[in-house]
């Protein structure tokens, strides 16, 4: 494969770390889409969702702001919070700027185009669909639990996600952006609220089966209390296999960095802990396992941008 | 005096008369300031005003708009105003960037300076005063009302004008900028909501007469009910001077434009009449008139953009 010095690269998934990843990416191409889920149902978004009848932007707002230039202060604006106010408090500006011009585009689509200009972003983010999608959740006690939220907040354990509706269209941009991709990369973020939500968009996986592009799942640092308690990186991609029923990843990208004993007794307080970098079960498969230091040098344990972008771009790079 | 080929303009007032001359003269000169008035406390305006104590952003946000260039949809969504949602039903996403951009720069001036950047303006907005003034009313029946709304909504007639802190500062900015004008132009807009609090921040009449700038008041075309009842446009005149104390101008430019007939039955319906140009009570003064069609094309008996433009700048060129 013959990949330009500027390789094109769609990123999926939702939250803060498709942030982090876009954040790090966009020093080395400018050549990016970003896949971002429109599942979430909860605080600033939620409220506009369910009010206002929009898609959730908050996660859209958060990939622009990642791809913004920063020469001005709206990127700062976009995401400022209003902390009072009556019926304005919780939401952000970036998440109303986006829904005036919604209404003012007619869509959703041409809205984070045109916001896109406003900021200067460095490529190109999409929703993975247009469609009101509702996330629903078969939980391990025999329950079927609605709403993002909701499936975060529920006791039990995640058995098996859906999207509602099933049949929900991708987005053209993506699927043209993953057929011409160099790499497609997955995660990191939340496996059942950031990530598998995306992949079960109709066809989505199939246009990424069917791409000659190098395929990437970025696995979590940590776990996450409710989502993936005691998960190991094996078993994030078990999880995602199970859900789309294909292997899917040409490589697996595990932290091999150590996490500095103030950082894990706050996570260990949310009952968070590292992902064991276990992916012996895998091995077997056509998987390849990228291990590095991964860990940000800030005081959360999230991925640090640049080291995770380094360590994808420079894979990309060896494909040639 | 010399006049560049762009001549310095100081434009003072507030609401959409103010826009609309902003919309023509920025087409002969990006040597513009606008003086714009903070005193309003009704709308979307008032209710940030009241919820987050700040100024009053809409009159801003109006001229921002006007002097914005229009090479993508950011002045559209500026204006962009919610139709529903708890709490945000009334607010333009513009008022709501400026409010978050003052939170952010810390000041309110600053935040008018970087959406300017944003919108492109050409030419420079400044509120009247950076401190939360109120207006009252002494009205003919004798009784004080407080705050625009209330003045408006009460049934009397008004006999004075005061702005609480009476000692409230201007902005250096508009000082500055009152010091180097070529022309100075109060009005068009609404009298005592608009023109009058203006002119009655401290010190800001005494920059005016200090100045060598060529001085113009912009009679309105129509008269509106409550304010201006069965005014001429000689009356205009003299409720600023009563106001201020000084006569102020040197030229007053009056419309001798035709309204036609449907035009008139609607603002009938409002109890506004037009303003009969009648000025020989100031004819031995040292006002010069200066008559002209200013008539906009449209349904409304607004001020024409351009019309109302070129009268000023053919004055001003006159003056070399």
């Amino acid at each position: 494969m013959k990949i330009a010095s500027e390789p094109k690269v769609v990123v999926i998934g939702g939250g803060t770390g498709l942030s982090v990843l876009l954040k790090g990416l966009k020093e080395y191409t400018s050549q990016l889409t970003a896949v971002v889920t429109v599942s979430d149902d909860g605080g600033s978004s939620g409220r506009l969702r369910a009010q206002l009848g929009v898609l959730p932007p908050g996660d859209i707002r958060s990939c622009l702001v990642a791809l913004a230039e920063t020469e001005n202060l709206m990127d700062k604006v976009f995401q400022h919070r209003f902390l009072e106010g009556d019926g304005l408090k919780g939401h952000s500006l970036g998440n109303l700027l986006l829904v005036a011009m919604t209404e003012i585009t007619g869509d959703f689509e041409s809205a984070i185009e045109e916001v896109s200009k406003v900021l200067k972003v460095r490529g190109k983010v999409v929703p993975a669909t247009l469609e009101q999608v509702v996330l629903a959740a078969s939980m391990h006690d025999g329950t079927t639990v609605y709403g993002e939220t909701a499936i975060r907040e529920y006791p039990a354990s995640i058995e098996r996600l859906y999207l509602m509706p099933d049949n929900c269209q991708p987005v053209p941009a993506s699927l043209n952006a993953i057929a011409e991709a160099d790499a497609i990369v997955v995660g990191p973020g939340s496996l059942y609220s950031s990530i598998i939500p995306n992949l079960l968009v109709n066809g989505l996986t199939d246009a990424i089966k069917a791409s000659s592009a190098a395929t990437f799942y970025i696995s979590n640092i940590m776990t996450e209390q409710g989502e993936t308690d005691g998960f190991t990186a094996a078993d994030h991609l078990k999880v995602i296999a199970d859900h789309i029923g294909v292997d899917l990843f040409d490589y697996m990208v595990v932290n091999s960095g150590k996490i500095d004993l103030p950082r894990l007794e706050r996570y260990l307080a949310e009952k968070a802990k590292p992902v064991a970098p276990i992916y012996e079960p895998i091995l077997d498969g056509k998987v390849e396992i990228i291990a590095a230091d991964l860990v940000s040098d800030d005081e959360v344990a999230w991925h640090h941008p640049d080291k995770l972008a380094r360590v994808i771009i420079d894979a990309i790079h060896k494909l040639d």
